[in-house]
């Protein structure tokens, strides 16, 4: 599987708290648990021609992961739109965190994509609410993130196709943390947590949902429908009105 | 309730067969019907200043209703924008037959919004799939359309929130052909029949389900949600790696 | 329309404290506001013969709402089915609180709706998941119980047509407090809050929600399919393999 | 993966068109194409002792398969209920053609589970719904068979948590042909083609498709949930109504 990981990689040049954390980038940190999973992974970055999503790297993307804050507006909308007709598809796309705001999530959801937040480092606890889904594969009923950036609801989303967690905030919020939406012949999932001044990519169970994610998400090569005009399969009466 | 039947009112123009089973456009038929039902009914067409959808029509209504069809290109992106704003703020949505590719519907939906066609006057059966949608209250467990366009699967939208009905067609084909959708505080209806060379708005079934469609659209007036940074609730535990 | 509130009563004759939050038991207080509604309620109790829910009652009820907790286990089975096939016509049922063990919800579920529970009175604050519902017109955000049980995740159920809302428990947890299922010609809502200790049912936010879910459950009159053998509606091709 | 073909193998013993066409029986057809995929495949018939479904047979199945029609009344209630314990507990099931009227796919439903049926060896076109599911791995935008039974809606099921085929009938009917759910931690796949006197199950699609469907019904071993009573995970505020 040839999983691209992007990342806007600006938060990792301002801020020392989070090139300490990821030194090799959020990018870098996502790419690196991949690898050792035994996937093809590749990165690309915003400052690169083309946000380093070239025909060639879309084209061969079997799944894209994405992660944006600052900058969605620096986003070319000429690659958004390449992007988007990738995932329509078939390839899977799995959007991180503040990427719920970035224009490739909001084309494909038609909806604000708003939520409440605040970022005073408070605990999160992710609930599984759908145990039979992949993507929960050796997960206990719960996990825990010591500190994390809160996101409550209401999550300006669509009525999600599977609810997969929802978080506990320690401040008095809830949210829908891991989402399922299909669009066209592509599979994506919207995974919450990943602030960057907070270590949660490294965490193991964070690691364990990503890895499961991308299997979930990659194409499962059903067919690829005609649309147009059809000449119909059956016999169809004349009827007078058309004579 | 205050609802603005949109048409788009070039066929009625360019083919004496429209005009004829609509004297008064799709629109006029459409506005006739809902207001003889007690609702207060404006309409508005695409070669209207505005396309006849002003800031002050669109804050007045309650629901819109859409049909488009030739013309999808010339309908102006900023109009769609605050109609799409108006959705996501609460004013319910018809979008009816080949309004399917009109930019407001696949902005809200995502997708390419694409599916098979063929026009040879068939044989429509539409079978209700939901009985207990509000949508349905009044008809029996299926209708017939005895001669309609044809529109088949597979058709490229989001997995709907509700499947109220699934049509038949004589040449082989299924469609699902009436489907709902919530896009922020909004709810969307799209139903599938309704070419313009037959007289599918003269239909009393067809009018029964836009006559419940609209009100089943129309807002219940939820809560308006607040969006951005929010003040915790609850007691948050300061934690050492924030000092 | 005709509601029915159906209440076990054994709390309020064991428990003091029950009876002095409820003097005329659970089911009197859900009565009281919605009579003041304007509508027709009656109610029935399990120590009645049939418990309360004779043919007549139940073909008569538009609306049946049920509060079960200590005996699920002597709701005759016989009531249970009648009951369940109402439902399956097109009766409205609510089922409150600890009814998630109740022999009706379980049989319409299919599952074991068991869940995690705790009671020291905690606070509890349900967010609105989806604003676009009617059950939630004239709701905030989110409001707030003061002291509740506690209902945590997993919360064992097939997934909810609608997830309407979701808790927050200061303990911790979180739970879908607010679901919706379809099974037959019927509307179920299944609401969490109304443990008999504290006085939720005379909180206006609980009472609210429960007055719109009386108009929501109750049957729009959608068609009563007909099933088993049919005749075909086209004419069929006699093939070679039959003669 | 071990999987087990359930089959009441009474048509075969009494009809010899069925004998014919499976001469080992329905479940010694499936059998065959499953073993031959690399599966470890067994069979149980209802004639046998429990109906061959020990409880040893279902503590080692990963996946469950049913066929039943002429004699679901004669399946021991027993056994049916240690059936539906073990899909709770994460054993994969797929229902087939008229074993929507099996105990185990009612109670697993809480549904009636009726339909529309008829007899005459029509053709049925099977329709890709949803082209991103697994289960549809591998196939065209559709798929016939030259003679079926019809079954035509209203298919009185809850409403699916996927929709993946939709059936067209040359009689006039459609079909939601696919359909999954989830219950507890079991995933579930209804199929209807499959009768008797047609060599439906010869069918490279529709052995593709159960093929896939034993992949997507089989557990991703998720959390095993705890239920019953729970200590809170964070400190709670004593309040004073309860001292």
């Amino acid at each position: 599987m040839n999983i691209v990981v992007w990342n806007e990689n600006r938060h990792e040049k301002l801020n020392p708290r989070v090139a300490e954390i990821y030194p090799k980038g959020i990018h870098g940190a996502i790419a690196d648990f991949l690898s050792y999973a035994g996937h093809t992974v590749t990165t690309a970055t915003l400052d690169e021609p083309d946000h380093g999503l070239t025909d060639q790297v879309l084209k061969e993307a079997d799944v894209l992961i994405w992660w944006g804050h600052l900058a969605h507006d620096e986003v070319k909308q000429e690659i958004v739109d390449k992007v988007h007709q990738r995932v329509l598809d078939g390839m899977g796309l799995i959007v991180l965190h503040s990427g719920h705001f970035s224009k490739i999530f909001k084309q494909l959801m038609g909806t604000g994509c708003d939520l409440k937040w605040r970022e005073v480092g408070e605990r999160e606890r992710l609930w599984v609410i759908d145990p039979t889904h992949p993507i929960v594969s050796g997960l206990d009923s719960y996990f825990e993130l010591e500190q994390e950036e809160m996101y409550g609801e209401h999550f300006d989303v669509p009525v999600p196709d599977e609810l997969i967690f929802v978080s506990w905030f320690e401040g008095g919020e809830v949210f829908r943390s891991g989402v399922t939406y299909r669009r066209g012949n592509g599979k994506i999932f919207y995974f919450r947590p990943g602030h960057e001044t907070y270590p949660t990519y490294h965490n193991e169970n964070i690691q364990k949902v990503i890895k499961n994610a991308v299997n979930w998400v990659v194409s499962s090569k059903g067919p690829q429908h005609q649309y147009g005009q059809a000449e119909p399969l059956e016999n169809i009466v004349k009827k007078e009105s058309l004579s």
